[in-house]
């Protein structure tokens, strides 16, 4: 079984988030046992791309976020999360992303974080990434560096407040979806993101755009992020600092802990 | 001297948003001596609408924040942003506006808040507001008040971890841009936001579109925001709240300051 083709994974991801794009704007949440939300949307769209993605790669295990298992063989893993950031969606805040990741054991090989409303399209495969299309250049090497844009900024998930002591010097956003903020930090726009405890669907598809400009996942309390450890659906044992090793390093003395 | 329509206005800001888009995602910011960001954006939205504006309304006073000054007679003072979120503008994330306020005297009587890249357009006149042509209800009249979308949030600025303790028990996101946050109060989005101390031209366009639903600027200290006392372009002397009178006293408790 090899690796589908970027353009093929794209594609699926554009369909599926036309489908919630029919939603957004009237989207009735419920709430899970989670007390996260829930709506129709997340659901059709998990069906769709259970249903393509499975056609795709006949052999992959699949996990999505929400509820969707299939035990596969085989080398890949796919990690589904239909709506990433669901109560974005559900407020009609335009920065959801609909997020197919694609896992070789551990690790994130080929992924999209597809944002309908903002019409952004970020992938990568085979070591590749990209934003609707254009070649993103390794972290860092853009032009001046990560202070390219003049204000710096990181971002952080939507309770940091209550979490986290934050003492960045720069400015600290937070936009409504994990996937997005880690595109973004893959981007080169943010230096990194702090995310609030993940569960591997969360992180799969914007960890191989973000792998494939040379960032990473760390814990906040230190160590690599293992996805192979999140595989059942189980939620990250910290929080997690996206970006390159260099940023990761910098931000990590600045985030304290609340008791 | 009459107000002119809001349709007007609203193709006002349309045409400036064009310009603003052609420069989206490539433009060279420089420092001002505020240490805020501009562009050749900025500068050329601001001539754009202070031409347009200014036969519009040709006995208004206007003030822009790229300097434009004009000296009027008559009730009409105009107060514009050509893009509100520079910051976000030049960094790439979709979270700017448009602003064009309209005051009679100390008041915001007309307004629009026009996100080009979010394809969003607010706008109040004659004490009606609207998204993209659709009336806004009034504050709290939405369907299920405002708990209706299950996920409380507030809006803060990007420097908020450094300068309060939020004790807000919800979400608390930061999109880029002050004007869009106010605006997503109007909405009944958010149930408010806490603004950087600000100047007329942030708050005068998204201040008409609140009015207009039943919502105002307070200071975090309390008290009504003047907006005549911040006529020539000083900043407000405090920072300041936005939402219904009870959003904001429910809120105001949970800002501390820090040292």
């Amino acid at each position: 079984m090899r690796l589908p083709p970027r353009s093929e994974l794209e594609a699926i991801a554009v369909r599926a988030g036309a489908i919630a794009l029919g939603h957004f704007g009237h989207a009735r949440p419920e709430r899970k046992a989670d007390r996260t939300l829930v709506t129709a949307a997340d659901r059709e769209v998990e069906a769709a791309l259970v249903a393509e993605l499975g056609r795709l790669l006949p052999d992959a295990t699949i996990i999505g976020e929400e509820g969707a298992v299939r035990a596969g063989r085989g080398p890949y893993r796919l990690a589904l999360d239909p709506v990433d950031g669901t109560a974005a969606f559900v407020a009609g805040l335009p920065t959801w992303c609909v997020c197919i990741g694609v896992l070789e054991r551990d690790r994130p090989v080929a992924g999209v974080v597809h944002a309908p409303a903002l019409r952004e399209t970020y992938s990568a495969s085979d070591g590749g990434a990209f934003l609707n299309g254009e070649p993103l250049p390794p972290l860092g090497a853009g032009p001046g560096g990560g202070d390219r844009f003049g204000d710096r900024f990181i971002l952080a998930h939507a309770r940091a407040h209550a979490r986290h002591h934050l003492s960045y010097p720069g400015k600290v956003r937070s936009l409504g979806s994990t996937a997005y903020h880690v595109a973004l930090v893959a981007r080169g726009m943010a230096e990194a993101a702090l995310v609030a405890q993940p569960r591997i669907w969360d992180l799969a598809a914007p960890g191989a755009v973000l792998e494939a400009v040379g960032g990473r996942y760390e814990y906040l309390g230190g160590g690599l992020v293992d996805l192979d450890e999140l595989a059942d659906g189980r939620r990250g044992r910290d929080y997690v600092l996206a970006g390159s090793p260099e940023a990761i390093a910098a931000l990590r003395p600045l985030v304290g802990r609340r008791a």
